[in-house]
């Protein structure tokens, strides 16, 4: 809020990048582990309805896998976040705020991952409704990398000395790859609804296998 | 509780700020995470009413509008707590509980949130009861930030060194616009509940736009 | 779990408490923070037998107190602990599972003060019960910082080099303090649950007043 | 997601734990607190039913035990978690998956343990059922750790310098106890679930005795 007294070194114009990664680290951990909160016990009636209650689970198969998706998106996200910060030396006043953006994306996935739990094994028009609502709030979450990455190709002085400016283009195009991939799946939850979630997994999958020892940063301290 | 032997060093007398952070930050986070509890997933009878899941969610549009409020509030009083933090070089007694009064309001807010997410929408005199008791715990909110800066112009040997008495003062008449606008918004929010949201969402927006580039912390440690 | 090769520094032989703080600040954020799931929401029929949101919301004011209590005093935990950790230079594995004692206390504090919030208000016997399974746990809750410095006083060698055994003696004593105040609270809580919770939130304050300024610990780092 | 330009020290190929230890022990922090929420407080119908509050939350000690068992298998996981990142230098993108899937299992964990709460106290084949799917993600739980120590004896120079590829097997072998312990009480889960019940706290309780003193690890900073 406060209008500081700016002190003469430039650098101090940069805000530390140690409380935004606790408080994003914070937010992510906290939606990844709320997710559980959308995975329901079977009701007695429930469990006497379905003869048992290892069927009751079992016929709720496709709010796991609901479950799971969200859980590997907010892991990515993570991932991505933890090598994003590695490479900016500071956030100023609008790097903060997309960075709040960002956070307001993870932080209300639950609330669309428990539609998908609630609705996708229903099939028809709910199911396909419930894989589009997921997938739109998708892309929103994934458009924030690319704004930051905008704003990092404008203020290079916001990174660490050993990027600049092209290295930031280049981020600002592989940020797009998210979204699009995003809106594409779209189209399939609304036909599909099912197997946009295992393309949503496989995603992750995906991410994971070729990411694997090109994650470089920061030793020890 | 315990009376400690002092040290002879007077800088010991103050604590380290460093967990201070993170148990503030971590109480934003969740409080900030658990408002998308506030998010209901509509009934299977509420969908089948609505002809439509995405009508159902549709309708419950003043429960996001609601949700967006909170977020923003939340996430300006952690950029707020995050610049403070920078400026204090030590809690004492007094100062750690006008802290965990601060974290009080935040971590209440969840509760008029749901209040205002549930009824809202209603409209009429119950939606405009919903939007003051959000407002009314909105100035609670923002109040301890006063005493905290009053009790700084009292000790300012509690700043950093580059912060003095007149600093203090000038931070505490800041730190009163917080409650003052909130208690200006609860007419507005008795009279007509929604603009009071888009108010206080405007408060946010305004204070993201005014606060660019001013942002001036500790460097990268 | 793995009985490691020990390295010839007998300082090494101790683990950092760094992680154990962060650990146990993140349970205590996430309890405190929790304790307003507690608070409810009144259902429309609760709001049109009771003519008014307002006037639902202040039927409920017992639970607003229970609410109150059990944030004071988890409040004075995290003080507490903060202020032990910093007398503390290492942890052992006994060190280590009288912590998860105390977090099992705190961590499940979210339940009694549902079971209070929920019951208080309703007075009778039922309110007395309500009363009486908080402050049981509380006595709980505030038993193993007894053992923590009972295990300090027979390894003296895990508290910073300023304490010694001498220290460790008085404060197992002062620890005292704690369960014995509970204790005492249980028989009014049975007669008069109320003013139990009256003389919890007391408790806070006091404790706020009385330790004013006597909080010294490690300089911002 | 980028496949970051390798700076020249191989030792900056290895990404900082820091990050890692912070979102686990959210992750693990979180976990542990929300199994509170499994914790239900009866209805007045139920409690009238019971002939008072007391014997109404009596009646439910099954789902206590339930709470405390979970409680101490993440409580485990916390210490055995701490020790490991206390032996790894870095991690590579295959460890931070491996660690992602362990962290699936322990934000799982409050789900079977709610299934448990809600039906181990029933009997008969229902109970059976709820303690067998607690032991089988139990199971899911305790697996990663052995697929990362083999990934670690593969890359010994992801482990700190006093630590080798014979010390990484050992810790393999070590690390399967603990699925072939959960696999073993699969059996009398299905059989006799409320043994089972001890039978896991007992793994806590004989973890907690025989670790005493033997948690080495670097000293406070």
């Amino acid at each position: 809020m406060a209008a500081i007294e700016a002190p003469d070194v430039p650098v101090a114009r940069l805000s530390s990048t140690g409380r935004v990664e606790a408080f994003s680290d914070g937010v992510m951990a906290i939606a990844i582990t709320l997710l559980v909160l959308d995975l329901k016990v079977p009701t007695p009636d429930q469990v006497d309805a379905a003869h048992g209650l290892i069927q009751a689970l079992a016929e709720r198969w496709t709010s796991y896998l609901a479950y799971l998706t969200a859980f590997l998106t907010i892991g990515i996200v993570w991932l991505n976040h933890r090598a994003f910060i590695d490479k900016v030396r500071g956030f100023d006043g609008k790097m903060l705020w997309l960075n709040i953006l960002l956070l307001l994306g993870i932080a209300t996935l639950p609330f669309p991952t428990a539609i998908l739990a609630e609705y996708v094994g229903v099939g028809g028009a709910v199911a396909s409704a419930a894989a589009v609502v997921y997938g739109s709030l998708s892309v929103v979450t994934a458009a924030p990398w690319v704004l930051m990455w905008l704003h990092l190709t404008r203020h290079p002085e916001l990174l660490e000395p050993e990027y600049g400016v092209a290295y930031a283009r280049k981020e600002r195009k592989r940020a797009l790859i998210g979204p699009v991939i995003y809106l594409l799946a779209i189209p399939i939850a609304a036909v599909a609804p099912l197997v946009a979630l295992f393309f949503y997994i496989g995603i992750g999958v995906l991410y994971a296998v070729t990411n694997q020892g090109v994650d470089v940063s920061r030793v020890k301290s």
